[in-house]
């Protein structure tokens, strides 16, 4: 009965807020153990049982002119499951912790959590427990439990694998941006950001088709490859020219004045998939990939012996930054 | 793979908190599964796995002038491991998700999850997972599993079984009436308040010895038998002469003008256990707990035919009420 978790504890990449959670982790030494990939793992009978907990706070995470309050729900849901995903896990429940301010109403509580409950539905992951609290303003604690047997954490990228992304880019954040500017955002970046579609089924067929090492774009591709590189030991090659970005990324990316590409791989929050596949999954597989799964998956790049995130677009080598969830009040 | 919870749905006792729950639920419908007991069950190969959620808020549930930093990780992990116990399960790990003030240093972070991470040490619970996110106040949601051979849910109760508690009840709440006076509390009030112990070992104890219905007394007794009563469709009988009083309890129950039973019945937060034992469970047997467990074992009580819960006190009957920590900012 003593705790025997699978994981070791993961290097993550750059980043102030992860300098925090270094900080965090040297202070508990011995207390922690296993952080640092998308989900804690603990062995459970056949296969390997997959945790993850996600807060999502009101004005830091979201905004109440921005979203309904059912939306709020199955964004935090979301969220959460995402990391089922990128280990390759089935969800089978989550459990909901709901501050909200003392003026809501029974309703209100409803539909922040019968969006939560949708979001779950979508992907089998009933609610089996929660808490409730008031506080100052709304937000949700989601933490989700599943299955795998064979979890895919972000450490096992080889030198020779390719990297590929699930669907597109860059959506959530120019709905980000319309929103920042008091514009409504075009109702598909508006979707993305809303209602993300946690990719289960996407990560449980690459999972099961040999992928080496994985994890979901919560802090942009710029911020999460550094992550898996660092867990990993590698360097990714990045070829943004291949990035595939939401079609509404071209007209916000084209008022900040900086390319699509850039745009895409530097905004957080789409819950895409980033995996490491072996060489040989080539074209053919992702065409496979894409009917079976309903998403597109692209290549955008490779693996190599080093370490670091090295990125080429139009030529040019360039720097990307991550998403601060932590700092950057929105 | 499918969600496959072992519990169903448990009825609540009465209280306007509650009835939120029992709105949610309904909006939930077949979105939700297994609510309403201490731990969401989910079978794990050999025994079953209990998960619970618990968040605690900065002014609702604590105040920063009443604990250090330390002691608010400790109490909000402790709150959630206690539901570990009244399922009889052993902890394996610890999930924390901290929303800080943007103000928070790094020194402060790691005080919270080192207080959380030392609650968890003493029970055999790493900290194998968390989120962090700024927000307006300090709040903390601690997810905890654990695993039990079989666990003891809170609707197994059946006449005949006798009614007990561990330690004693009221030091949390003399130290909340002596905070809310300006005053500060008594050293062991306050540390009933500040560090609660899980009662891992006990809940253990009484699993093993065949407790028919267990839960941790968060909500207070009288909230909390409710919940037992309603859970196992029976009366419960409580003999509120023999409740086991903390000894800071006596003065603030002075205060107040109440006796100290009532006082002691009515304080939230005391995570002790109650729990149904087989009949035959008697003083000699409570005695071999209290050695082996390091914590008294009181007879409060008795299940009977019929519902709801019928306390006597002085020989009159009283109506206990139970504590809403929803509604009820301090």
């Amino acid at each position: 009965l003593s705790p025997s978790p699978v994981s070791p504890v993961l290097e993550l990449g750059p980043g102030k807020e992860f300098d925090r959670i270094r900080a965090i982790a040297r202070a508990l030494g011995t207390q922690a153990s296993g952080l640092g990939d998308d989900c804690a793992l603990l062995p459970a009978g056949a296969g390997i049982l997959a945790l993850s907990t996600d807060v999502s706070v009101e004005n830091i995470h979201f905004r109440l002119d921005w979203l309904a309050l059912d939306e709020v729900g199955w964004r935090a849901a979301a969220a959460a499951l995402s990391d089922l995903a990128a280990e390759g896990a089935q969800p089978e429940g989550m459990l909901v912790a709901l501050v909200a301010p003392a003026s809501a109403s029974e309703a209100d509580l409803s539909a922040v959590m019968s969006g939560a409950g949708s979001a779950g539905a979508t992907v089998g992951a009933p609610v089996i427990g929660g808490d409730l609290s008031t506080g100052p303003v709304w937000s949700i604690t989601v933490t989700v439990v599943g299955r795998a047997a064979v979890p895919v954490t972000r450490a096992g990228a080889r030198p020779g694998d390719g990297l590929w992304v699930t669907g597109v880019l860059g959506g959530a954040r120019a709905a980000l941006e319309a929103w920042r500017r008091g514009d409504r955002p075009e109702s598909l970046a508006r979707a993305a950001f809303a209602r993300p579609e946690p990719r289960i089924v996407a990560g449980r067929w690459l999972g099961a088709r040999g992928a080496h090492a994985m994890l979901d774009l919560s802090d942009g591709l710029g911020g999460d490859a550094g992550h898996l590189a660092a867990a990993s030991g590698v360097a990714l090659k990045l070829a943004l020219d291949r990035l595939p970005a939401a079609a509404d990324a071209v007209a916000e990316a084209g008022r900040l004045g900086i390319p699509v590409q850039r745009f895409a791989a530097e905004g957080g929050e789409d819950y895409e998939l980033l995996a490491a596949l072996p060489a040989e999954f080539g074209a053919a597989d992702a065409m496979v990939f894409q009917r079976e799964c309903g998403v597109a998956l692209s290549r955008v790049g490779e693996v190599e012996q080093g370490s670091g995130v090295h990125a080429m677009l139009g030529g040019q080598p360039v720097i990307l930054t991550g998403f601060d969830h932590f700092a950057l009040p929105r």
